[in-house]
């Protein structure tokens, strides 16, 4: 097996996070997140948003989801995401799991757009009906489009003019960061909450939710751990954010990705290729024929994500150990079998 | 401040895990618990355990114990605990969160006894109470004292008999081993579930779910992710495992934690210090007079457990850092102050 | 202000209910079900049904969809609706309150059909997303309209084949009966649960829960006291059902009510007015010019489905004190006002 | 069979509430709690409890809880009760099926008391452990004692300063104000919400769930429909209450009943016979030799509260039915027996 784009989690995490982590391990540290690495990583991302939100560092994504939404939501508040949106289709029921449920509209090259938002709003008005009361977007989008500032402060406005509260999950925000205008301070400023990716963005694993609205930060411990999601050892959580947090690392890693996944763009293009989103960040979904599928896998891992009957949406993502070169070699094996 | 005694989870992990760590970092692996670390690890812990029993690793305890029992359960079905449980106490209603009841009765030095599971069991008897289907215990204990071989076979024979599965919390797995006569492949034996414990045992995070019991196996990843415990990078959970399975290293790391502990029992006995609880575990709860307890603070750290007028319950944990000095200098401290 | 024509829950309930109720006023019958009027009813249904399914009584028909699904489903599965479905759109998010995702595909005419059901059993293959485990139909629908025996039948072989349970919500199977060629032994045969209706079919409240399929029956008091559903005085409830089911009773409820609503079709459609739906029950829902509701309100209640801006759809009901005059009234009112 | 002492709901309601009914036969009314019954129900509670409470009528005892219960706690909120609480014993885990877990305390003759609460308020003090938001206690209580005004009073003020809500459960509050110097207006000043019982107090079924606080009345619709208890012919429910709270006949009723059960202790007391509890309402529970238990249950019914090996708990339940020579049968064949 040859190198693999199946994912952007296929390694542990970048250099400097493992140096740190052996920095660090004669020391003894407090428990459950109240120890200096902690404050130190808390203290990094301030200043970055600008603003004085709480933060939290959690396990995974999926946890940090159920962890934001349920300490938001009433047991009848329901939460809006668009069809595509990962808690909708790719958390196997976890929201619902808290006794919530997702009204979800079509979305446009991954994103949600306001019409849809303002229908659900519009058709849900009497208490025979869910409340909607937050919306949630990812930035990068599963398909891996990005919001930009425009669009981002629209939904914000909209969310503040209907009393709903904006959430954004950003698994993949070091590659949004990198593809879009939006900088770390406006996440601060036009979301209420909103979750710095870790696991698919350098680190070994873990998430920094940040609270922007002063509203939603009350007891929130509590809901950490009633909702499983509190870590004894805080420290092993919030360390590889003090890394990813220095300077422009963050950023930095996502250009690399993007560079190499616009390249495998780019190349895939020449050959005549089609694309199933215009991704601008990490991940590609080409068109490929089935024929060569096959064949292909032994050298290049990848994920299918709609299987066709003569030809596939294939998705590849580039990660932050991808070199140009990996690229290179697999367009040019892609250049052979075609 | 000298050295911590607050808790076991105060630093990262054992030097080997984070050698291995770093001999795995150029590594790509598949996500998801598909990976070869994952299958290595599942491999040694059955070896150990004798049985081919389903394996998943999970972040940490809490959530760990929420798909255990949440996968089990019926919404009418409670779980039995004693009262000093850890899903009962310490866990912010994780467990009811689910929409379980824990049904409790007294512990005996931290030990729940037949007596007691068999006064609940006869007194829910019908559709207008919850109906128990599980109960649960944890080797060793809240209180640092372990179950022997006999007890846990008589627990486990009476679930047998009343229809109840026997899951067991091995948080401190290393510790118990090393305490008991019970061996892993009697933890195979005599319970449907129980967890291997990395968090408090040497790994950086990360805990191993043990299904024996073929009727719980079914859908398992199902359960994982629905509840949040799905870790991306599952080869981040199970790298440790891999090392800490290797010969004998888990008993040792709790063998060593013990005698420190051991050591300061005897110690602190020889000063005409009472203890509130009989400990032959990595946990030692001493009463300690108020009046030492801040000066006492500033060379060691430890952890409150009843704060009384005069004094107070005071633990103590040793952990894979502590050594011999520490606890002797601890004990010297100690006989300086009062 | 006239008659209303708003909904079928206007009135208490028929004469002959009342009738039985005053006659067995005098009595002391145990509680929870376990009384003769209880096993009276029972009785009478398993004939209509020839079959020996087990029957609750329960309270209203949102609790009776909560615990129908709520039994059957574990913490990951999902059931699949029309986005029109009641338990999608009109109770508030109580089937996600119990933990579970709706899956819903698009209605044609209020029905589903096979190919909404096999997309999403096609797209729901893994661990990553919840895994649908039972159907959900209601008959009349929404709109009423019928599902006639053919489709009822493809619907459930297609069930078995998939490893789906099928359930009909029966609201208005009064209506349903008289409208289409399925039967009351062909509920029995092709569900695995359905409800018959009473609240809306000419009791008080109360709607009888029938479980066709063996392996749903276990312990099912447990579910109906956990989720709330459990009456005291259980009797109440099921002596409507002794009333209604008797001899014809129940189908000629729901005859005279579509009789009268058919009649009202015809009537409007003579007028020139076009209709939402193609109902074939006692429920009509026709396109009225805005400028005429305020005052045809006045003497005549509806309710408003959907409003636009020149003209909107009315919702017209009948019920079981629904008269031919009071339907003839109606329209030569509408035929003033136009 | 002659007699039934079994309980307080096994017949169907009282005669003025049946007129009622059929007086209001060929009305139509407004769906959902938007009629004039409702709304003239809840202005007769409102004169009774001198206060502009929010009032909703609802099916149950146990979904009164729950609706009640799950409108105040956040996911991670505790409420607290006495062991021998209703909702901690015989609603077969429906609040922790909510998500909610029930600390409790030991009672002392059916009641809480203020050490009791105290003890978990000091000892639930962090996010690892739920924390305690709520207070439950029922009058009359499980075992027929009563609260009375003063330690009602001392209970709502403790709750007051530990920022707790009092919620009352009235299913025998009949009773209660017939025995109690609790009057309906001190319900409305020192409980945060409570309910009037109707099932158990001379209503078909029903209760009267009474909101006193107002932060606690926001869009409290949308719970009760959420949570599967929102009654499609709402006037069903209140008409019952519109008999019940006319003039003083709701508490004619509890008066009639414990006259009754008072008169039962009495006699049993000559008879040298003893008690379980100190029972001043309407449920008496005397310990009788199980050799005169099967041959007594022939002529009057009765429920086994504790089953001994010689001796029983047995208890009998005065309902609006009984009549001082019902009860004085009762006495002469016990004598007989004995």
């Amino acid at each position: 097996m040859g190198y693999s784009f199946r994912n952007d989690y296929s390694s542990i995490a970048i250099k400097e996070v493992i140096d740190k982590l052996i920095e660090c391990s004669n020391e003894q540290n407090i428990g459950y997140g109240e120890d200096v690495h902690t404050l130190n990583a808390k203290r990094l991302i301030k200043e970055k948003i600008k603003r004085d939100s709480d933060i939290y560092f959690i396990a995974g994504g999926t946890i940090t989801n159920m962890i934001a939404i349920g300490s938001v939501l009433k047991p009848y508040e329901a939460v809006i995401a668009c069809d595509s949106g990962h808690i909708n289709v790719h958390e196997t029921g976890a929201i619902e799991g808290l006794g919530h449920k997702i009204l979800y509209c079509k979305n446009i090259d991954g994103k949600i757009n306001i019409s849809g938002i303002d229908e659900i709003i519009k058709t849900h008005t009497d208490h025979h009906m869910v409340k909607p009361r937050m919306v949630y977007i990812s930035n990068s989008t599963e398909v891996g489009s990005v919001y930009n500032l425009i669009e981002l402060k629209e939904i914000y406005d909209y969310c503040k003019k209907n009393n709903l509260y904006l959430y954004l999950d950003g698994a993949r925000l070091a590659s949004a960061l990198a593809a879009s205008d939006i900088t770390f301070s406006d996440y601060g400023k036009y979301t209420d909450m909103f979750y710095i990716g870790g696991t698919k963005c350098g680190s070994y694993f873990g998430e920094a939710l940040v609270i922007n609205n002063d509203e939603l930060k009350k007891e929130f411990n509590y809901y950490i751990k009633h909702f499983g999601g509190m870590i004894a050892k805080g420290f092993v959580t919030s360390i590889p954010f003090e890394v990813l947090m220095e300077g422009n690392r963050y950023i930095e890693i996502g250009k690399k990705e993007n560079e190499c996944a616009n390249l495998l763009v780019e190349e895939l293009t020449k050959l005549g290729l089609k694309f199933y989103s215009k991704s601008v960040t990490n991940q590609v979904f080409v068109i490929l024929p089935n024929r060569i599928l096959e064949e292909l896998y032994k050298d290049f891992a990848y994920e299918y994500w709609i299987k066709g009957e003569t030809e596939s949406v294939i998705r590849f993502v580039t990660s932050f150990t991808t070199e140009k070169k990996h690229v290179l070699e697999l367009v040019s094996r892609i250049k052979e079998l075609i």
